[in-house]
């Protein structure tokens, strides 16, 4: 903070509130002091604030310049305050129950909070008693009361509390002051925001135990991590538990053990998925899928090693912003690194060549393999990986070619969502204050994404100022089959490259000029889509994703070789025929089980009449089938599945 | 060297002849001594020996146990020997052309040999005069003398070589002897073996002039590398250099520049490709085929990580042997590195899960991109790259399944050498003296091995002890179209892996077996293939690889509305229009510079019939073509051209 000159009246400094308009007010007022400046009733609703996008406490003081928002109850943000809050009173709950506890932090989530303990010996038997234990603390309605203190002191209030200690031993400089908040006995070292009072915190939930390396690192002691959730209201809740328990059956690592799609195993390695021959199988299906989409589009194939030299990230400015989580090692002198991502690497091959005019759009679409070094403590089975691979491909084109290839890659993400029934929402992120390019460019740009938008009579949001600093883009967000929200793909403009890599091609006057980029993925990763398709289908592929389509079950064994003849006829499927020592009904259990789409009931009428019976996922069976009528039906089902809607066939 | 025992007679020592024969020879016999053991004539003709596989000089003494091969000038070693002497008369020419020239090394090369010079300004102009000096050195016919001197007296005599002496300060023991060849005025310290005289050299041709660092380590000085060769004849001098200029007429480097198939570049890494566009074309093609030959034959693809945690090579064993050549850091704690093969991967898949002997055989198919830390000096084009992917394929099975699988692994390889004609032979490799499974196993896997073979009526050699430590193995060599020799494909049994990897089934006897592992690549490195494959048809792919298989030329701009409308007729094929604004005869040569397969022209005649004309590669043109007839002719070859062998469709 800055001193004031004494000689002189308050000096002023003047906020930006959300609409735009601006807030002059005395220096060292409090996010709550702007508040009431705007009106008394928002001033008495605020709860919190938010400074610059950062999430303060209504006590923060305000600065010169900032964009500021107030939180009240009302505010998306309001939650995320109340689950902080509730992390506290579970805090408060295990200290009153067990001795000796030494606290780690307690932060809320996107789905509630956690809060992580040291020398806590504890079981899930046990949360029920801490859930009451937090019900009491609500009812005790405690205020909770916000505290600055010095650095001093607060090593003095801590001096049991080891990790607390830690942090607090991280402050650079001593004279600054830290927050405590303090409900009845208890009180945390916390820089909040929180809610006025225990009283205020919704109906908890405490969800389940596990182990969390201090800080995430695995190098330091594992503590005790203890989920919980709260909402404003026991229906939320409620309904948050259904969804979870229903996204727990759907769960892509269990799903993915029962169906043999994926392992991750730690002799191989952590975040390393591999992929067993029924994922595989349906991988290759995501990606002979989007190959016949870019090849209808005209993207050609490249592809990209997986190692280069960091001189190329150096390049690409990827260096500098990526190379904490990048891997890196060395070959004598020269610094080597597992690819990010794979822009700069196509980049490349396009600058090997000269281009005409004539020559642009040039489309490169490859399954490029990246790297990110993520926390080791954060990977979790396909959402969460060291290395996954992106249907990558970038656009060299001219800046009056944007608004055709846009709305052709547009097309093709719509494609892919509505293939797996996603609903979607999308938005335009426009040029944020920092940027490189020229007004012209942007504007252009700009304009031509608005027309691609229009013309399609999409509903979109335009997020002002959130485009990237390279370019503008339009956003995909989506939801799955239990209303998950979901980040979807993105189409980036970039004005920052090709300057970067000095790509150039020969206009129609004969000068040099530079191309814009365009960065697109349909899935994004496909080991991200992979795991939200099995959690979405819940394991059941459509027909033509399935690993195992077909299963032919004869009814004894003495319809074994009229089994085969049958399943014969289904080679261009993936059939199998079950062909083990067991009654019928085993088999109807198995092939359901095993999420085959359909069965194949072969006994002594079928083999008789040369005809099948035909069971469903649904468990309707239909008898005295022919043959060829139910393959031309399978290969009917498969190309619609997979097929463009309407408005891209032309 | 053993000493012997002062107090008896002169202790025997024992060698082993090629023939497996046993003699016995005083202790401290040498190579030559052995020879006149054997018989006078053979004293006579030994220009050196072979020392449990290593090349000795004559006087080099035998040892107990040693196997000792004799070399003539009848031995296929007798070239090498030949050039390394070649290497000294150029060294010698050399510093009698140019003072303070410092010598490095000269060693001999499968094709002929080179020197390395420091301080030497040459260019390819000066060749000629080198040449002739050492075709006066021959025919002044210096003896070559072998002089054994003490590291102190070899010191003084390279007072002014510090390369020399750099390798002189590596023999450990001060008191060991180095040796010294010396002709005419000239000496160099040199292991050897060497030819008697200078005379006895063949006809000396000096090829090219290239910069090589010291002991190929770029942080070493660059130095001036001369490389040549010699031969016994003019004759095979000849031959070899007009089969040398065929090769660089076709060299893959230039081709795949001309054909923009690839290109590795400062930015992006050495051995490190990039594939283009229409590389990738090819390749993808490449993968198609084998996909369809994976799928016939029952393979499964899965997709396995190019990272592991290094326990992975603790376990498959390839950590002790092969770390080397492995690019390995370190996260955390943890070691990593990329895979420098595919196999433990597939074995870690096989591993978790379990399995009856009624699922055997499993075989498993991957792209594999594998990493191997080659020498940055010996990196050359697509040949020797740090990155390259292995049509790899690795099978599980029953010991009593070996006849079966290996047959169809023979079959699909002869069907992938008779696809690109390839002229191909094989050979067994048996077990060698050191190997880990039972006899009863190997017995059992080497008789299955030789049914096979003698099954196909296929001419084959014994290896005998070639085999690796792990099992006996089948191994392919292959001819290309300017009569080069390719190691092939090999189809390699292994008894140890499943042990490393606890790998079991339960048998019909309901107890655990350990299946047989199969290695087996049908191409080996596509990096490689698709080189060969290059210069094997020097660009000019076979219409089912083409990367561009059609082109359409119009005469005049008025027929390109037409040239397009043909185009869209043959959209199943990779087609162009050439639009650009030239004459029809610069068309057809471009066209055939970009060794497009078949041209198609169309002027007015053509459009009014609403036919085409066709050109071929061979600049066969044929008029009044239909379309109709034509796309059936390029459907029909290409089917043909990447069709399975008659022997194969059953």
């Amino acid at each position: 903070m800055s001193e004031s000159d004494p000689q002189s009246e308050p000096a002023q400094l003047t906020v930006v509130l959300p609409d735009g308009s601006e807030l002059h007010v005395d220096e060292g007022a409090t996010v709550e002091d702007c508040a009431y400046e705007i009106g008394p009733g928002l001033g008495r609703d605020t709860v919190a604030g938010k400074l610059d996008g950062d999430l303060v406490a209504k006590e923060q003081p305000a600065y010169d310049g900032a964009e500021l928002e107030i939180i009240t109850d009302q505010s998306e943000e309001y939650l995320a305050v109340m689950r902080h809050s509730a992390s506290h009173c579970l805090a408060q709950a295990v200290e009153r129950h067990y001795d000796d506890v030494d606290l780690a932090i307690g932060p809320p989530t996107d789905e509630g909070f956690y809060y992580d303990f040291d020398n806590l010996d504890i079981d899930e038997d046990d949360l029920a008693a801490l859930e009451s234990e937090i019900a009491d603390i609500v009812d005790e309605d405690y205020e909770i009361e916000r505290e600055e203190v010095s650095i001093e002191e607060a090593e003095e209030r801590l001096a049991d509390e080891p990790y607390k200690l830690e942090l607090l031993s991280e402050f650079a400089d001593e004279n600054e002051q830290v927050t405590f908040y303090t409900q009845g006995e208890w009180e945390d070292l916390c820089a909040g925001p929180h809610v006025d009072s225990t009283g205020e915190i919704g109906p908890v939930k405490l969800l389940e135990i596990a182990g969390a390396y201090w800080r995430g690192d695995e190098e330091n002691p594992m503590q005790t991590r203890i989920y919980g959730t709260a909402f404003e209201d026991e229906s939320d809740l409620e309904n948050f538990l259904e969804r979870k328990q229903e996204a727990e059956k759907r769960d892509h690592r269990r799903i993915g053990n029962e169906m043999n799609l994926f392992s991750i195993q730690d002799v191989t390695g952590p975040g390393l998925p591999l992929y067993h021959p029924p994922g595989k199988t349906v991988l290759k299906e995501l990606e002979d899928f989007v190959e016949d989409l870019n090849k209808d589009a005209g993207y050609d194939y490249v592809e990209t090693p997986h190692v280069f030299k960091t001189d190329l990230w150096h390049r690409s400015g990827h260096y500098e912003n990526y190379q904490d989580d990048m891997f890196i090692f060395n070959v004598g002198d020269d610094e080597f690194g597992l690819k990010p991502m794979n822009c700069p690497g196509h980049a490349a091959i396009f600058q090997d060549q000269s281009w005409s005019y004539r020559d642009l759009p040039i489309r490169y679409a490859e399954n490029g393999k990246v790297y990110r070094k993520e926390q080791r403590g954060e990977l979790s089975g396909l959402s969460r990986v060291w290395a996954f691979t992106i249907d990558d491909g970038h656009l060299f084109i001219r800046p009056d070619q944007i608004e055709q290839e846009v709305e052709e890659i547009m097309d093709m993400i719509i494609d892919v969502l509505e293939t797996f029934d996603l609903e979607y929402e999308m938005a335009l992120a426009t040029r944020p204050e920092k940027s490189v390019g020229s007004d012209e460019i942007w504007e252009h740009a700009e304009e031509q994404l608005e027309t691609v938008l229009e013309k399609r009579n999409l509903e979109y949001d335009i997020e002002e100022g959130d485009g990237a600093f390279y370019g503008p883009k339009i956003d995909f967000a989506f939801e799955d089959a239990i209303g998950r929200a979901w980040d979807g793909p993105t189409v980036q403009l970039d004005f920052n490259m090709p300057d970067r890599f000095d790509l150039s091609y020969v206009g129609e006057d004969n000068e040099e000029h530079e191309p814009v980029m365009i960065h697109r993925a349909l899935y994004g990763s496909y080991e991200r889509f992979f795991m939200m398709l099995i959690e979405h289908y819940e394991g059941k592929f459509p027909f033509w994703l399935a690993p195992e389509q077909v299963r032919v079950l004869p009814i004894s064994d003495a319809n074994l070789g009229y089994a085969y003849q049958v399943a014969n006829e289904f080679d261009d499927f993936r059939v199998e025929v079950d062909d083990r020592d067991s009654t019928l009904e085993r088999k109807i259990r198995a092939a359901h089980d095993d999420r085959v789409p359909y069965q194949i009931i072969v006994g002594d009428n079928e083999e008789e009449d040369g005809n099948i019976s035909v069971r469903d996922r649904f468990e309707d069976q239909e008898y005295d089938v022919e043959i060829e009528d139910f393959h031309d039906h399978l290969v009917a089902e498969r190309d619609e599945q997979r097929s463009e809607p309407d408005f891209l066939q032309d």
